[in-house]
């Protein structure tokens, strides 16, 4: 089953792709590696904005890393033309708004990762590390680069 | 001498490797560059959790993130079979559990970049981003991921 | 044009690359991707300590930025002997030392990323992210680390 066959039974429709940025590109690729930049939480195409263990549960943070993880697979469309190019989603990092005590980014992270894995099975599974930061542009409630092998 | 011989002479026992984590997996490789997930300072199979800068101080931050870094190994050791396949020790990031005043970062995280050129001499040297977060899954102090060429 | 003339022409001189840091390197290798530690911002050879939000403004972090991505530079410099060697600047990774409510780190690493694009054109172009910490080594507002394509 396409990536795309798989988008659709699960009900997910890739957003338009994270244009051109300014100084950086959304995209960058050395040989079949591609490194995908930060994409912040945002809803309605405004930032998510608000500390995790403050503004936001828990549950709401792992629902923001879903979709987080849509935009990134829309940039990645975006950029390869065809997401079933993808042979491994490799890396994420998670970056999580967090009050100095909030201790669950583990939990937050698993809805980038669960679906990555849901749309891409087996290849979908990558290495993580997820953390709490002090702040992120914006103020949105999670950042979260890729890295993939194409 | 092989990197078993290095470890039994200093007095090293590699912990069973980490094992899959859900959503996510412990280490994911694109052809001979090997991503191992971010791991976190643990004490008899508890997270060990604090900040440095209040329950932690530098000397104890660095003994953890030697800790950590052989926890690593044993993961590598896990993805590997064998840990005379990794030609270098590419790039390792440390994340400190930090208060807002503790600036020793670099001192803790020679914890782990002193235990890789222990074991691998030459290619165990490593670059190296470490820096304080404000929070760490499950609380931990510490947090290292680790990029390989094997 | 090349690299230096390019440098000459925007009145750039590069510092003497980062040496050796003790226990890691300035920069290590897996066949053409180079990896850069993360370097922090500096003042006449001293670290530029304090915080975005508190001591320093979005304006002197973006200035900051630009200095750290010049030093970044001379250690490539230093690691290749030939900045023309340069393929890709592919990622770059941008610390910012944040208050808790500060949320212009993307304009702060801006400073970087447009440095990178006026000298190196399009292949300076790269995939970036960028957030707010909570601390970094000896203080240093900022940490910048970067993998290139030789």
């Amino acid at each position: 089953m396409s990536v795309y066959d798989k988008l659709e039974l699960l009900g997910i429709k890739l957003p338009a792709p994270t244009g051109s940025v300014g100084a950086y590109v959304p995209v960058a690729r050395i040989g079949n590696i591609v490194f995908v930049s930060g994409h912040i939480a945002k809803r309605d195409g405004k930032p998510l904005a608000g500390k995790l263990g403050a503004e936001f549960t828990t549950e709401q943070g792992k629902e923001a890393a879903r979709s987080v993880a849509i935009d990134l697979l829309g940039t990645l469309h975006g950029a390869l033309g065809d997401l079933d190019q993808v042979k491994r989603i490799a890396k994420i990092m998670v970056l999580v708004n967090s009050t100095e005590t909030f201790t669950e980014q583990s939990l937050v992270a698993n809805g980038a990762s669960e679906l990555f894995v849901e749309v891409f099975g087996e290849i979908g599974a990558h290495a993580r590390s997820a953390f709490g930061v002090a702040q992120i542009p914006l103020g949105a409630c999670l950042e979260i680069e890729l890295i993939a092998e194409v």
